[in-house]
């Protein structure tokens, strides 16, 4: 069923970066009607989700509910669900056993986490894609620190210290390092038993450097400057397993509690929803207008898509690009409602950045490079600017600058925790006490 | 094993008000180990939680690792894990099929949720005692509104903003001024086809007024101004049944999908642990010098003591009291080590306070009464005060007064879905579009 009258309904699924900029696009317009669905009522700053899974930052920090920052605008409705199905021949989206038509359609569902078919992985190397795995890896993370307190047995408690990060890539640089400093540096005086500094951290790159799409100057700074911070990079080493003890890496097994996979995504469901040619991670392969091919009012964006670019290469399923794509199908649904044309979408790359711990990044701006504690500070402009975004006072900018500066530590909270999880080992004989130290 | 040298070892059970109080005491000192043990890393501002249950605040702003607050002292470690019992005569602590042994005990282990005998009613009727407890409720009631915005079932919409609270005290008061703010202010334009200020926000009590401890007038007052923020008080009226589908309250049954339990509090395990004698409430009674009968070198605080204190009344189960156990009882061990008498433990009581939505409270201060506006006020630079008792720095202090006005609307996340929770029902008829919000 159609809208009544001569307003045009959007449906928009996933409320990520490309739903909401599509959203955003369309919001307070008299000749449409959006409907946005998401599984979940938050906007996510997936960039640094990172930081909520090694403590530093609260998910409240980095996750917004949709439903208020559309609250003003009445013809944009929202609404929490699934999508289960689509039935683009018959105009409407499937969510288990209900169905809603639209005039036209957006899907900005994202990706998940692949392990390269070795999905038995999944239960013993958690992704790193939505608050609750977030909050998972930061409960295991400081679990096993106070295991390792509590622990009598050497081979245990070098289990519990070691910290396997798969994948070399932004995601896998960036968690490396929070782990790295959180070990080394928030958590070193915090015990007395265990030395957290003693804890090792490993992250494995199946290619020949970090960070393959950067410029290699950038790669070797990145690696040389996690190796300061503690972190033992491997490359060209192959995770051929993993399991609730370890990680196979290269020739070596590595026993360890906390393996954290950021090597790989896919997409998921799309290619049997909508029928489409899809490429090897599952995006469906767009027209150059993102429509999806044979279907002028459906359109697939962000990291869902595959959208040809330079070089050989597809857009790179990043933050910005989702954005660009969301405001382009925006206005090319208004285009279209008109019987105007629209240009192609054209992808404008600002470049690539990546955290190393909380002093030093590296950005690539299409051949300017930045790197160290100048490019951290760019790095939290960037984002600062992208966060307030979604925010309209200067005075909430002020805020989350002064609150990023002076932040608590209490984002080291460990919740949830299921009957019998705690360790109910305490230690019958204390190590004497540690010379005072130095603060 | 007891220390080995002249330093005594002191182990404290539970890192609330009172234990982290005695440990505070102890900390720094020469001829003491102390030994803080919790089940949890954290310690937990229990005052702040409803906030929490309503998405006003987040964790991580009511809660601090243990371990970093005592990072500094190296005669104190904080070991995480659960003390399954005691052998006093021992002089031992068990947790599992450990134990460690003490020179002298604190017992703060604090209250557990009570449901009258009818301990079935919580798996429907969710206490409010931990940070666990408070993201589940908050979870619930986020999804209670996007349920009933998909919903096409006038019942079932109405079970969904039916919200019943039981127990008029402090707890049950904050818990329902806070969901009728959430749902007549917060959440208010927020929603295209329910109004969630339809919602029906229900306070049960079974004595004759709210805050029975507080002055009749308070109480009046308090009354007078949940009603006008859209709370429907209830006095006189005992909850018989509580099941998944509602509360029957005197004589009515009122359908609902989230009831709240603020009724009451108990004490676990202790009369078994101790084998002393225990009152109703099952809290140990304690000696004037709150050491447990027949032994001097171990003492219960805070809401596990029974405290004879004026006008046979005792000492309330509020967090300046435990905290001035907590640190009367660390005074007393160094007093009992240099053979030193102690006067016994005298509780100063400041007065009771309780907060109506976020722009009210009362405050009685030993008759001095404030309401209102300026009582709001003055409890917030009270938990501020409370609150850098354990943070040093006025910078910090300054930091929670501003995020605290400019807080984000992000405490608003439904987070740790299960598979399945999400409903599935999108409407296939949307309301025509409102006018405008005013805004």
């Amino acid at each position: 069923m159609t809208g009544m009258t001569d307003r045009k309904r959007v449906v928009i699924v996933g409320a990520g970066f490309g739903g909401m900029s599509a959203a955003r696009k369309l919001a307070g317009r008299d000749d449409v009607d959006v409907i946005l669905i998401d599984k979940r009522n938050h906007h996510l700053f997936q960039p640094l989700l990172y930081q909520v899974a090694t403590a530093d930052l609260s998910p409240a920090e980095i996750a917004w509910p949709i439903r208020s920052i559309f609250s003003r605008y009445p013809n944009v409705s929202v609404f929490m669900g699934e999508v289960t199905g689509l039935d683009l021949p018959g105009k409407r989206i499937i969510a288990g056993d209900r169905d809603l038509s639209y005039d036209y359609l957006v899907i900005a569902t994202g990706a998940v986490t692949s392990y390269f078919g070795n999905d038995h992985w999944a239960m013993v190397a958690p992704g790193l894609k939505n608050i609750t795995e977030a909050t998972d890896i930061r409960k295991s993370l400081l679990l096993a620190f106070e295991r390792a307190e509590n622990s009598e047995d050497p081979e245990e408690r070098r289990r519990l210290l070691n910290f396997v990060v798969v994948g070399g890539g932004p995601t896998g640089v960036e968690m490396a390092g929070a782990i790295a400093e959180l070990a080394k540096q928030a958590l070193s005086h915090d015990f007395r038993r265990i030395d957290p500094r003693d804890a090792r951290i490993i992250l494995a790159e199946g290619g020949p450097r970090l960070l393959g799409a950067f410029p290699e100057d950038l790669s070797d700074y990145t690696r040389k400057s996690l190796e300061k911070i503690g972190v033992e990079v491997r490359v060209n080493q192959q995770v051929s397993d993993i399991t609730a003890m370890g990680a196979q890496i290269g020739d070596e097994f590595i026993p360890s509690a906390n393996v954290i996979w950021g090597a790989g995504v896919r997409v998921d469901h799309l290619a049997d929803w909508t029928g489409r040619e899809c490429d090897r991670g599952g995006r469906v392969m767009v027209n150059a207008d993102l429509s999806v091919p044979g279907y002028e009012d459906v359109f697939v964006i962000g990291d869902a898509a595959h959208v040809p670019w330079r070089d050989g290469m597809t857009v790179p399923g990043i933050a910005p690009a989702a954005k660009q794509q969301g405001k382009y199908v925006g206005g090319r649904i208004i285009d279209h409602m008109r019987s105007r044309e629209t240009p192609p979408f054209a992808y404008r790359h600002a470049g690539n950045l990546a955290t190393i711990g909380r002093h030093r990044a590296v950005i690539d701006l299409n051949g300017f490079k930045l790197r160290g504690w100048l490019a951290w500070w760019f790095w939290g402009l960037a984002h600062i600017y992208f966060l307030i975004g979604l925010r309209a006072p200067a005075l909430v900018m002020v805020q989350w600058v002064w609150s990023y500066l002076f932040r608590k530590k209490g984002a080291r909270l460990i919740t949830g925790l299921m009957a019998g999880e705690v360790s109910e080992q305490i230690n019958p004989a204390q190590k004497p006490a540690k010379t005072p130290p130095g603060e």
